[in-house]
């Protein structure tokens, strides 16, 4: 049986549906089809998803599941009015805070949401691209500028880490690969030496890191079992020999990555979403 | 009046972050100290959060603001004893949920979050790394599995927007710059003309383009105002001539840009955050 969840905000819906989704995990058993309806900022684009909603609850033969962050009254209503279990956000924790905090949100007094500020959005853009400067090793010299040096074999996910360190932390995260050739005497790279105290490595099972890298390059040298083994064993062993933190990136998100590096090395985040 | 709010999760925390800096921003009137605790998943763990809420109440004479996702019962009683204003996102919507739904949440029965599946690590590392292929015009061979092909002019905000289509939505896409050299002649670009359908077009307000560029090249003919007016006007005669679709980023978060974006392309996700 399948029922329909929708994401329904007059902004991104991001909020939403992070929400939403956290909330639809925790029902194994029930399988979802997922819409998410953003910008419902007028009363006629409120109808049209009104509409959606209804059709939903017909076809599956019963209400939908609705999760919103709509903050106009007059399209709340339109929205009510549709076959649904109504998850009202703003709604349910609003009254309790302004209680608590003895003033009157936007919310109640019917403006919108904030936009991203112009400062938290040069931070994310300079992290970004910082990130894609430093990505790989290609650059070294920007490495005092650094929150942060990745380190780890190729295809360990050190790119997309740091990539989601910039984009969600605004954190400028370098990464270095340690190769192929350096294995039988793996070093801390010379270049790297002056700034150990940024290094985190990241390490994967083997087995999974020779399915990642089959996809890439099928029945390589560099996708084999054997390989891979050989890497991982190499690198762990400097990360324990030269005390560098390190973490297994195997059967977790790049959030999850991402969000333990941070707690791991107490980095300061450079903005807040 | 300074009030400190904590992100309490045994998980990264994002959902407790996202959903709380969205119930926050609405009380503008009240400055917010923030602070994200993720992976509380020991009771150990859990009295360290509850003297760190307790010192907060204590420092600004008011009762802590905690917005957790915490699943397990001894956790949560820890955490509820510290001197704060809970807001409990689970506690709040699960059970009209389990209502509806006619089952127990895995809430209820107090297992915990559901991580990334493989295939969605995979769609997204696989859309991430087209990204970076595709960057900046660098390539043009790959254009045939692109989803969507962002144009515009130097920092107008394509690498970004790439970056977050693909880590939020799983969605491969390309940039092409439109570069000063084609400006007094501009057209399509011949390596694009097969792709047309796939193109959509960045612009950003010119003065804010300077700002931009001057931070990167300042007093360069490139950050000059003149020439961003000039490309500006250049590029949207060419988006309106060419019927390609087109969206300032001026102002806007890229989030904003990235959802707007899919909404008016259409384009299907590829993966569900």
């Amino acid at each position: 049986m399948k029922r329909t969840a929708f994401f329904i905000s007059d902004g991104t819906g991001i909020t939403a549906e992070t929400l939403g989704n956290s909330l639809l995990s925790q029902f194994k058993a029930i399988e979802f089809e997922r819409v998410t309806l953003p910008y419902i900022d007028s009363v006629e684009k409120a109808h049209n998803a009104a509409d959606r909603i209804n059709a939903a609850a017909e076809k599956s033969g019963k209400p939908a599941i609705v999760f919103d962050t709509i903050v106009n009254g007059d399209i709340r209503r339109i929205i009510d009015s549709a076959n649904a279990l109504k998850i009202d956000i703003f709604g349910a924790f609003l009254a309790p805070l302004e209680a608590e905090l003895q003033v009157e949100s936007s919310y109640s007094v019917g403006t919108s949401h904030s936009s991203a500020t112009s400062s938290s959005y040069i931070a994310r853009i300079d992290a970004v691209n910082f990130a894609l400067d430093n990505d790989d090793g290609a650059r070294t010299r920007q490495y005092a500028e650094a929150d942060i040096i990745l380190v780890g074999v190729s295809r360990s996910g050190k790119t997309p880490t740091c990539l989601y360190l910039a984009m969600q932390f605004g954190i400028k995260a370098a990464n270095y690969p340690l190769t192929e050739e350096d294995m039988d005497d793996l070093k801390i790279p010379v270049s790297l030496e002056k700034y150990r105290h940024k290094l985190f490595g990241l390490t994967i099972d083997p087995d999974r890191l020779a399915a990642i890298r089959n996809e890439r390059r099928a029945n390589s040298r560099y996708a084999s079992l054997k390989q891979c083994y050989h890497e991982i064993d190499e690198v762990e062993m400097l990360y324990q020999r030269e005390n560098i933190p390190f973490i297994s990136t195997t059967d977790k998100s790049i959030e999850e990555i991402s969000t333990r590096i941070m707690v791991e090395t107490q980095l300061e985040r450079r903005l807040r979403n």
